[in-house]
Parts: structure tokens; C-alpha cells; sequence
């Protein structure tokens, strides 16, 4: 279980779900090898990789993947004075993937990202999980005690009600990861030895009104429904923040996603992480995070969107005037970040003119 | 995994967690041949029975538990008039157990549960990880995506606010169903042979201002901090309903647990739940249930409880007259269970004078 699955001798998936609506999203700054392991899942899918750093440098992808490549000389290109939202120098700046892509799905996944293996020691197709939790509804309303009941082999439990059993749609799906957890600096420093080796065999919907930690590295959703949204902040480079690009997204999306009636779904499925970052580098990325957080999170958990807002987008504009209004007084930041959400907005629909209200 | 555990052998466990400070409450109509297959775990701890139906009737007790009996007569001698309150020929009655018992913590358990097998092989010492349960905090407040952060080998992942990590104490410990699972009727009738194969290595709480269907077969609890409210009903003989017991009991407890932050957890133990009921004679006690709690549950998901209401006992009767204010428009059954919710109070306080605020 905490060893990475190997994937040798497993046949190209051919009949992939949904192969021609849904993009891989890849942030990156060195060589794609660890596409190699994945060839029998993600081969048949279009990747679209997001060049972090140095433009000049050439990321090497293995052969027989179909792919585009953007680095920061292609976002400035396309985006002109409005690339100024997309961060650099952190991986934030996958959600220019999410942006120019055109398919109804993304799936996004990090570089230091291997297949897992479920506790029989089959290697676990994590997209293929994606897109069952994608196409499945989310119960958000009321609680099943057994987990997911659109599994096969479970269902809605005793007291459940009738009325909510048909569920609303699920714009989120959030993989979890075995080996290295996804902890904040401090908790590494104080666990530096502590893997994740509990394979929980799950999938749940968080429901209405509880915000999540939502991590970037293995994460899928469905762009129609949600994509405005994922919006991963100004982080890295020039800023005084870092490694809170998936979280912020993750803040706005459950909000906006209460508000829509839309389901957020965890658990299932795996990938194996296998590097930890440098906690001391962590610490220093996330350090204005953890104090900035106690107050950021009590401002989402309280945020009321208006009856008007009924798009992505207007829940997004709303949202970004909000943090404007009340989270600037924590540090300018928030002021430059919430202009940085309308610019995002404004760029996607500049993109995407066909998702417009 | 679906065959229950064979605890021959297993030696008794002597240095048994919280053996004087736990009671084991059992409502039955029949001889508890069950605990047999418990002996390991559960012999060391005093057993309450809560004996259903014809008091004239002698139920036997596998020898060497220790045990208290209560049948009908009993009841009624010791709770007088107040004993309208406790429901007969339903396994509501067992709420009489948390009231006669003097220790700080409850497990109930039904005669028809034996010990599950985890994935491994080993029996689920259910009670032991209802203890783990309710000794370790709830986190309610945010939600993290690796399950219980107190358990070994997990902890708080990134973005968990560092305010909320000491979390809140736990009030409940909700176990589950191997084998048969606790389904309505309609869907035993639709779903005859669905088992539950699905062992899932995950303790949760679940969040503030999420209501779930509490099911009370396998389910431990903190008599000092929430026992005034498992109040299971008035169920079964003379009353149009069955079956939702525990279901009022989890809304209510979930309502209060939620507004005195107390923490409420669901997931492991799991136990082998051996025999369906008979899904036609469940149509016949539910199907009242089945349109009420549409209307019951949108009642307790807006439920506010005063600033005043500072204990159990207090939150209970204010509820009781939001009950009778708000649902007795429904049936007149919920004006009579109003006055029930009270009069329990009241037999509570009596026999428990300690515990009175």
C-alpha cells in the first residue's frame, strides 16, 4: 500500500471514459517522467502542461502523449496586461490550464504524483475514480452514514430522506494521497517520519455549509459547472504567500457551490505522493497563511451570496468584492488579490465567451 | 468480512477500558444467546437489559455477566406514572437503560449484532474503539479530508485552521453494519440481498449543522454530557409509528450537541448485523415516518436553540416546545410526544438528582 503500484504489463485503457471531454492539467518545471507510470490510464487524454519558471527551458514529455504546452511567454502572449492574475513561480499557475482548456472536465495532477496501489495490490486508476465521482450525484443535504450511496453496494441508510435521494450535481471531485500526507510545514517538522499507509475506501460528500481544505494535487471537476471558480490566487513570485493557491480555491468553490446547490465530493481515489517538500522552504511560503487563515476561513464560513447571483461568474465578482471589502484590512494582499479575481474573471470569459451568463 | 468473527479462543480481556465507569444497554424479547459470541470483550462490563413485551416471560443471560434486568412491572414500579414516557413493545424502551444506569458512559447494542471481522481476519472489538472514540475530541467545526486527525498514523492536513486543532469533546459514538444494513423498508423491498462488504477504515465527525440518521443498534455515548437528550420516542405499542427511536434521538442530539459544541463521530466499530427484519412488518411501522420526516427534518435543520439553554436538560425542553409549537400541526401524535420529551425530563432529574443543572 505504500508502495507505488507497478503499472508494467497493464493494457492501454482504448475505451477511456470520457476521453474527448475532459483535460489533464499539469503545472510543471522539470521533465515528465512520471507520465511514464501513468501511460495506461492517462495516455489517451489530452494534457495540457503549464510551464512554471524559466520559458526558455525545454520540459521533456514521453512519447505517444497528445499534448499542448504554455509557458509564461505563451500566458503573457494570450493573456496580455490580464496575465497578471496567473501566479508564477508557484504552481497556482495551473489554472491557466483550466481557462484554455474547452473540454467539460479537468483533471489535475502534480509531477511528484505516482499510481497507488488499493490494499489487493491492483494499481489504481485514479482518473477513471474521478469521473465515476464526477458523473455520480453528491448528497450535500443530510448525512448517509454509509458513505457514498451511489456506489454500487451501498445506498441511502434508514431516516434518510426521500425527497433529497436524488442528490444535486457534482462539480468536485478531491483524491487524497498515500505515503507523504499533505500537511502544513509546522506538522512536518514536528512528523517528519509519518505516512500515510490507511487506505480508506470511501467516497463522501462534504455537506452544505462545512468548508474543506481543498488540495490541488489530485482533484478533478467539471468546468461548466464550477470553472470560473478555481481560481488558484496570486501566490510565488512577488507575493508574500505561497502553498495556499489550492486552499483559496478550495474556499471559493465550496462557497459558491453551496450557494448553486452543487455537490463537493473527497476520498477515493489514491494517488501515491511520493516526495515531501522541504518543510523549512514550506514554512517560509506559509507562514503569513497560517495566521492569515483564522481569520480568512471565519469570513468564508460567513459568507452569504445574494439571490442575484445565479452564474459562476456573478457568485465570483460578488465573492471578490467581499474580500475587497473585508479582508483587506488584514493586509493590502487581499486588495491586490481581489483585483486579481475580477481580472481572472474577465480573462475567462474573454476565453470562454460561450460560458457567459 | 461478511462472515462474522469466530471469537473462540479469544482470551477475555481483563484489563478492560473503562470497566467501571461504561454501562452495556440491551433492550430484547428473547434470550441473549448473542453474548456468547461477545463474551471476549464485553463480560468484564456491567450489562443493563431492558426486557421488551411480556414481563411474565424469563429471559436468559449466558452465564458469568454481570447484569441488571428490567421488565415492564419494573418499570412502571419505578417510574410510576411517569413511566408513559418509556415505549413498550418497541427497542425504543431501551432509553429506560441510560436512565437507571449511574456511569458515565452508555454502549446499546442489539440481540441481533455479533462481532464483525475486519479486512485482516481479527474480530472488531467494537467496544474498545467506541471508547477510542469517545475519549479522543470531534472536530465539527472544519472539515479534514484524512478522517479522524486523532487517530495513529493521521493528523490535520494543510490549511486545518491551527484554532480548531484541539476540537471540542466528543458526546456520541456512531458505529456501523456489516452484512445486513440499516435500510428502510422500501428499500429492503427493492434491494433484498444488497450485504455490506464494505469495510471502511475511517472514524469522521460530522460537522456542525449537518443532521444525520442516527441508528441506534451499535452506538455509544457520554451519559454526563449528552444523556438527557437520547430520548428514543414514544415507538411501538398504542403509538402510530416505529422505527425512528433513534432516528428522533440523532436529530435531537444532534441539534444540541451542535449548540453546546459537542462533538458527534461516525464510522468504526463496525459490528455483524445478522438478520433482516421483515421489511413488510417495517412498511407498517415506517411508512408514517417516511412523509413526516420531510417535514421533520427541514424542523430540526433550522432549529435555534436560545443563548439560555446552557444544559442538556434545558436545550431538551426548549425543543420539546419547538416540537409541540411547530410539528404538532402534522399529527396530533407530536403534541403527545412534546409532553413525553418533558415528562422524560422529568423522570431523568428524578433519578439522576446529580446531574441536574
Amino acid at each position: 500500500m505504500v508502495e507505488p503500484a507497478n503499472t508494467v504489463g497493464i493494457p492501454l485503457n482504448h475505451a477511456a471514459l470520457l476521453r474527448d471531454e475532459l483535460d489533464i492539467v499539469i503545472p510543471t518545471i522539470r521533465n515528465l517522467d512520471f507520465l511514464e507510470m501513468w501511460r495506461p490510464f492517462l495516455q489517451p487524454y489530452h494534457l495540457i502542461i503549464v510551464q512554471d519558471g524559466d520559458p526558455s527551458k525545454t520540459i521533456a514529455v514521453p512519447e505517444g502523449f497528445d499534448y499542448e504546452l504554455y509557458n509564461r511567454n505563451d500566458i503573457n502572449r494570450i493573456l496580455g496586461p490580464k496575465a497578471s492574475c496567473i501566479s508564477f513561480k508557484d504552481s497556482a499557475c495551473r489554472c491557466f490550464g483550466y481557462m484554455v482548456s474547452k473540454k467539460k472536465y479537468i483533471f489535475t495532477i502534480d509531477d511528484d504524483c505516482f499510481v497507488a496501489k488499493d490494499p489487493s495490490g491492483k494499481a489504481v486508476n485514479a482518473l477513471e475514480q474521478h469521473i465515476k465521482n464526477l458523473l455520480c450525484p453528491s448528497s450535500p443535504l443530510f448525512f448517509n452514514t454509509l458513505y457514498d450511496p451511489y456506489r454500487e453496494g451501498a445506498d441511502f441508510v434508514r431516516g434518510y430522506p426521500f425527497s433529497l435521494r436524488e442528490g444535486v450535481s457534482t462539480a468536485v471531485s478531491h483524491g487524497l494521497w498515500l505515503n507523504i500526507p499533505d500537511y502544513d510545514a509546522p506538522t512536518q517538522l514536528v512528523k517528519p517520519k509519518e505516512r500515510n499507509t490507511r487506505y480508506v475506501d470511501a467516497v463522501m460528500t462534504i455537506p452544505k455549509g462545512t468548508l474543506f481544505p481543498m488540495c490541488g494535487m489530485n482533484l478533478a471537476f467539471d468546468r461548466d459547472l464550477i470553472g470560473p471558480a478555481m481560481y488558484f490566487g496570486l501566490m510565488g513570485d512577488g507575493q508574500p504567500i505561497g502553498r495556499y493557491d489550492d486552499m483559496w480555491a478550495g474556499w471559493c468553490v465550496k462557497v459558491i457551490c453551496d450557494h448553486l446547490g452543487l455537490g463537493v465530493k473527497t476520498g477515493l481515489p489514491y494517488i501515491y505522493h511520493s516526495k515531501a517538500s522541504n518543510p523549512f522552504v514550506n514554512l517560509k511560503k506559509e507562514y503569513k497563511g497560517i495566521f492569515w487563515q483564522e481569520d480568512i476561513i471565519p469570513f468564508f464560513q460567513s459568507a452569504k451570496l445574494s439571490k442575484e447571483a445565479v452564474t459562476v461568474q456573478q457568485c465570483y465578482i460578488e465573492l471578490s468584492k467581499m474580500v475587497k471589502e473585508k479582508l483587506s484590512a488584514i493586509d493590502p494582499y487581499f486588495d491586490k488579490l481581489a483585483d486579481a479575481m475580477v481580472t481572472w474573471i474577465e480573462a475567462w470569459d474573454e476565453l470562454n465567451p460561450a460560458t457567459k451568463a
